[in-house]
């Protein structure tokens, strides 16, 4: 039983939170901007130190590795991604490279022995805030085994050509070659190299927290899917359009909405859930009347039966007048629940209990670079309690203490995936 | 009785729609843009043409004036603006252009005797699409005299500064001096050299065209308010976060978007109307539940004690709980209902029915220029009926029957007023 050190990973918590530092206790930190540049180099500084090999792939993913005593041994790898939202936080992402780190740096300091080579990673671009789309360069990396229907979106050439979102003459291929970070297609994460990846996490909602476990140990990313909602109406002026004739396409979908939470929740699923956080409006002027309303609608449940009676509540949005409004529901993407495998998932839960971590089994609501790493080799992911159950916002945090024991279970984790095929 | 040309009016609609033609059908026309520039110099040769005398103030409001029999009378003007929103129409604004110059026409062709020198003018910037607010120059102009809240908008200095919104590095002053259409400030409409205003416009509404009626005797522009309602949540991940514990804006914003329509219409009043045509929501990312989610609410009535009634809902929002969410009301602005001359309402009711037009008593609730002028010297409008009621839309259509309808109202209205004062 090997334990992480809180002061070493305390000490990297404060070193990268100033790497994009908003001003308000989060970051703003994009992939491949100067401010990532700097987080890349302190793990670089970092991993060099205890002698890890730096490899970066075609797509900046960053690799280093400790050699194990099996110069033939497949690699372990742990990771996660180190950019960030806008006005993001400090534990978002990069709290899975610092563990990935901190077990590295425990390995080195303990003089664990270990058979195979153990990668810390980067993956580029996970939050696809400058560049969409969301968990880009693993689905790059990964593109020959994910299925047709999510593959499809990551197209290296798309993917290069994806333009920023706040200067569409810039271009994810663009920020690449600036980086400094393109390096080399054979360094890419794949079958023949790696034998297992392990990612931590923050929760990322309040489960943990409600039930008092430092740890989650994640079984599943849940199946989700996601729609595009859209009322057609008619745009008339605000002052001269009596009540009856107007065909308001924001009223129309704020009905459609209350509708969808009422008749969702008379299917009585406590753990499902659905957002609708994306809205557009059309000429969106305070005088005219909406002519066009359009919403997100983002799904998430482990069984797709319980997500199929969803999507025939939304379905049946097109069937109803709206206000005078039609409205026309659009696929814009779904996935299937992505299980971890069975095994990894048992390591970590045995390195909880034996590092006697509070812990629990629970699903991923959230996307993961993990997810698509799972269709090249067997995946799992570790949660660590999230404060209030926030992320993607400043206010985003997790104890130190809670984060070092993330690191703890996820280096003895790995140390029963190294024992194992020895 | 005189009657304006069919023919000449049918020539300057097609004409004038060049200028902005945004290939469906309508316009877009900018004020002070390259295609705005044209339309003012075909107003230009076409005043010259009949001999009027060209004049343009500060603002570029531009001024074509037939000398009258009494070289010391003051002027009647009429007029209306020739900038259009995006992708608007070939009739809003630019029909009371059209038809003041009309008048003139026939006034020249037919060498009508009258005392006043008769004015046609162009308004700069009404629309305020490209550099808000709108109604911009009117405002400056009619400024000494408009109520202090209204003024408030219209500093001179805040106008020259106002931003494109396509280009913040450009301001309205940059434009206006570029234009070649930056005139004296003499020649602003004043109380000194002006006696009247009329203004031709189209209806923007339904009213007519369901009445059957070519023409509206307009007696007022409706009061109204806008405020601001603002929700305030929580962000979470659409993943990760139990739905009994969210607080999400922009359902909450849907929940209290339905209860004001079912509150308002409650109170009955059928010539009320109010409008919810622009919204904000953040962070906007379809993995995210909306912390903040805002819209406008413009409401518009005659009757101040009825605009009370409907404002004493809007702010009862402020007092519920909204799925979690806290709500803030805040106003933005408000005007009284403007009031149009008696008497000039009068010469107009009497011209539709000595030319047999057919004509009905109507409110404005729009906006338009003429509301500021009648603080300066009185005033009133004339509305022409609209295809569907649609406006602000390429389908803005009126036949060019009732566009010349309007023009010989207008034309004998004015006449009258030209020899009241006789």
């Amino acid at each position: 039983m090997y334990k992480c050190s809180l002061e070493r990973m305390t000490d990297k918590i404060k070193t990268f939170s100033k790497y994009g530092d908003a001003g308000h206790g989060g970051i703003t930190r994009y992939s491949l901007s100067p401010e990532a540049i700097m987080a890349r180099k302190e793990f670089e500084k970092r991993m060099k130190a205890i002698g890890a090999i730096i490899e970066v792939d075609d797509v900046a993913n960053m690799y280093a590795t400790l050699p194990g005593s099996d110069p033939t041994a497949k690699r372990i790898v742990m990771g996660s991604h180190c950019d960030s939202v806008k006005n993001g936080g400090n534990y978002d992402g990069i709290l899975g490279v610092m563990s990935a780190m901190e077990v590295l740096e425990t390995v080195y300091a303990e003089k664990i022995p270990h058979k195979h080579p153990l990668t810390a990673m980067i993956w580029t671009n996970e939050e696809g805030s400058l560049y969409p789309p969301a968990m880009m360069c693993s689905g790059i990396v990964c593109y020959d085994y994910l299925p047709e229907d999510i593959r499809g979106k990551f197209k290296y050439e798309d993917m290069l050509a994806s333009k920023s979102i706040l200067d569409s003459s810039k271009t994810f291929g663009m920020a690449l070659d600036a980086s400094g970070y393109k390096g080399d297609k054979k360094y890419r994460l794949s079958r023949d190299k790696y034998l297992y990846m392990f990612e931590t996490h923050i929760e990322q909602g309040p489960i943990l927290e409600d039930n008092n476990k430092e740890i989650g140990v994640v079984d599943c990313v849940l199946g989700m899917f996601n729609y595009r909602i859209k009322f057609y109406g008619q745009t008339t002026h605000a002052g001269t359009f009596p009540m009856p004739k107007r065909k308001d396409a924001f009223f129309a979908a704020s009905k459609a909405l209350c509708y969808l939470h009422e008749e969702i929740d008379k299917l009585g699923y406590p753990e499902l859930v659905y957002t609708t956080g994306e809205v557009v409006c059309h000429p969106d002027v305070h005088t005219c009347v909406p002519d066009f309303f359009e919403f997100s609608f983002d799904s998430r449940h482990e069984k797709p039966e319980v997500l199929d009676k969803v999507l025939k509540i939304v379905k049946s949005l097109e069937d109803k007048n709206w206000c005078g409004c039609t409205c026309k529901v659009e696929k814009a993407w779904n996935r299937d629940t992505v299980y971890w495998d069975k095994k990894l998932v048992s390591y970590v839960k045995e390195a909880a209990e034996e590092a006697g971590v509070s812990h629990q089994y629970i699903h991923s609501g959230a996307g993961h670079d993990a997810q698509f790493c799972a269709y090249v080799i067997p995946t799992t992911m570790i949660f660590v309690q999230s404060k209030d159950g926030l992320s993607h916002c400043e206010p985003e945090y997790s104890k130190p203490e809670h984060c070092t024991d993330g690191a703890t279970v996820m280096l003895n984790a790995v140390l029963k995936a190294d024992k194992e095929s020895t």
